[in-house]
């Protein structure tokens, strides 16, 4: 039975595959597209296809596109990955791990994609609270973004709504596990760390390790990740 | 000598190249960027090269990003592009040359690439009389993807204000030329034709043809491109 198609920005990692199975529990068939986009845990694009076959989406593409060509960020250059002992040592403001226009590429890319299978919903995993630095990840952006995306394409123009869905945006990383677990999302297939060392295991001290640790610490449960490494 | 930075989206066509010559004009320096999309007509690419070294850019990347793996348009996907006897074949409505949210994506990129550089003027060769079909040329569209480059960037968090210029965008083909032929633009080296023939020769019959050879019998003089075949 074909249900109407969803397009899933789909990393890899957890919020974008709790931001899946939302999707597919919204009676959506799934299309996904990864970004491999050159980033230090190009992992994430492997784990990606696993998650892609675990949900049975309809769709995997996985789009290379080379954004160390600019640089600019710790996950895409030379400057390396800051560690921390703790969430309490992140510094303010936006951290060096922002990736320049990333969101705002990967969206149009989205779009396209959106634009070719006639669907109208994407869904889109940005959180505001644990990155709160990160501006591509407001709902004001989404929000302006989605009038681009209304502007800018053919189906757009010939008035079609395309919906730029954030069913997390406002949730704790503890409330994203949890929505995810009465879910069944795999999370023994998601990865979240932006550094893994040589050997494949995370590394424990990025700001994605660290809000990952304290999201299932929050959430009361172990994480399926980590007990299976 | 250093002047402030413009990025240009350089497509190896005529009025990108027309549009780096105007940012040169108004005193900047010129940043090129030409995304390889797997367009039939990839030809622009090379071209795109020998005129970032005509105009002395000071630099000029080339980004790979194949947008075969959506298709959905004539230029990317195995739909043929459509060849007229004259303009007034054409057809109302989007063109079937159309790539889904092409402008969106590149407008996404030359954002990344100007604010990695800390560049605020990205200079576009938009342009909508000619090609009133194409949604992602509107000036409404620009405006709206000027809100989504303030909002989704960490130089537009922090208050610079990214420009996107157009100053083609109301402009008649021959009042483009016109343009170019005052600032010594390198017609030669441009290249427009949607669907080259096997031997690299222009088709003369797709849109894109059609309005160069319209654009130059306007203004009134012979392209030089054509001359040089």
């Amino acid at each position: 039975m074909s249900h109407p198609k969803a397009v899933i920005l789909a990393s890899g990692g957890l919020d974008s595959t709790v931001t899946a199975a939302i999707a597919q529990a919204d009676g959506l068939d799934l299309y996904l597209l990864t970004i491999d986009y050159g980033q230090r845990h190009a992992i994430e694009v492997t784990k990606a296809s696993a998650i892609a076959r675990w949900l049975k989406a309809k769709e995997h593409k996985i789009l290379e596109l080379d954004l160390r060509l600019f640089g600019g960020s710790a996950l895409t250059g030379p400057i390396a990955v800051p560690r921390h002992t703790s969430l309490d040592d992140l510094q303010e403001g936006i951290p060096v791990t922002y990736v320049p226009a990333r969101n705002t590429i990967f969206l149009s890319l989205a779009v396209a994609y959106a634009e070719v299978l006639q669907a109208t919903r994407i869904y889109f995993g940005a959180n505001i609270l644990d990155y709160s630095g990160y501006p591509d990840c407001r709902p004001e952006f989404i929000e302006a973004f989605m009038n681009v995306a209304r502007l800018g394409t053919k189906i757009g123009a010939e008035g079609a709504q395309i919906e730029i869905l954030t069913p997390l945006i406002e949730m704790s990383k503890a409330e994203i596990i949890l929505k995810g677990r009465d879910l069944d999302v795999p999370f023994h297939l998601t990865h979240s760390c932006y550094a893994p060392l040589e050997n494949g295991q995370i590394c424990g001290q990025c700001e994605s390790c660290l809000f990952r640790q304290e999201g299932f610490q929050s959430a009361g449960f172990d994480d399926p990740a980590c007990v299976q490494q």
